[in-house]
């Protein structure tokens, strides 16, 4: 099989982790080992400073959305290019937390930026590139934000109001179910059921790769 | 007279620093006092951080067109919305070492970047935003590089190609012969004819607004 991107999606608190070691367990019992992981943003030098200034911001300096949102596909561009591009030519499979639909959903959604803007931002920086499969872990704010206090500190981001990730998931959800190769998992079920979900999920696509 | 937003434009070496000062003597001539400087690249805390991921680059990562782009684009509309903006609504006078015309003619002239996508970050990022006046230093790339490597090690963007400067150069006066907001002076000239030109460009200049 050639290789693949999947990407691991979903608000804070949503499970990622657990997630990307669950795909891990279920492609190696299908005999995929040769697998890189990839977080964003961030994922090369480069981009793991635009993370920094992306998460912790400038004390006493506001962040535009704007200045958000190019600092993202900045370092999107970065990664795409030097890591993912290169991995899945030599046949790595690649699985990502996080990947475009996050800004989409975050920014697009979240923050209401201008849908033209993300439109011909996406379209230049990733042309027709995209993930083979996206796992959605879907989870309400109120559950995810509780999960992600109880990890510690919140972040710039993770700081914003409760309205901004339920206009996150709504986003989210009206992607999900516009694209077939995102595929939604209800993720306020225990770790257990999540677990089971997403490996049968997993199981079931690649089949049908086959 | 309305407070203005005055840029310094022009390649390495054009000496856009000397130009500066004799902006300002002209206007502080002219009884204005309350003049701001900025410099783009950077102009606040987060696009300086910027400033420098864009000028040094990250050691053994390639930093794409794209990327480039996009952070300079980031850390425009920083300064435009957090420093540029506040310094006119409240009347001081901004003179800018470079602004939206460097990379019109540096990423989209020099790199060949996307002339849609370079359209249309401009409008999302600047709007209708634009200076009042643009003093373009005219040099040719031979004589600019020539004065910076005279003052020292070259950053990353320093390094091009002639090749680079030469379609960096050949962008901006196209730009330049197309806006009537776009002054040009033969910047080869010794520094007093330089001096004198930018003086009486913009003493006309000053004279029309009011």
């Amino acid at each position: 099989m050639k290789s693949k991107f999947i990407v691991i999606e979903g608000l804070e608190g949503a499970g990622k982790t657990t997630a990307r070691d669950a795909v891990v367990r279920e492609l190696q019992r299908h005999g995929i080992n040769d697998i890189i992981f990839t977080r964003e943003p961030g994922g090369t030098p480069l981009a793991e400073k635009l993370r920094d200034l992306i998460k912790q911001g400038i004390e006493g300096e506001r962040v535009t959305d704007s200045a958000e949102l190019l600092m993202l596909y900045a370092a999107r561009v970065q990664v795409v290019e030097n890591v993912i591009k290169p991995a899945l030519a030599r046949g790595a499979w690649v699985v990502g937390d996080r990947h475009d639909l996050s800004s989409q959903a975050y920014q697009g959604g979240g923050r209401g930026m201008d849908l033209e803007l993300m439109k011909s931002l996406k379209q230049a920086v990733l042309g027709d590139f995209a993930p083979d499969l996206t796992l959605y872990l879907d989870v309400t704010p109120q559950i995810g934000l509780q999960r992600a206090r109880a990890r510690g500190e919140l972040d710039r981001i993770e700081q914003e109001s409760l309205n901004f990730f339920i206009r996150t998931r709504e986003r989210y959800l009206a992607l999900a179910s516009a694209d077939s190769r995102i595929k939604t998992v209800d993720a306020t079920q225990s770790l257990e059921q999540v677990t089971a979900a997403l490996q049968q999920t997993l199981n079931q696509w690649l089949q049908e790769q086959k």
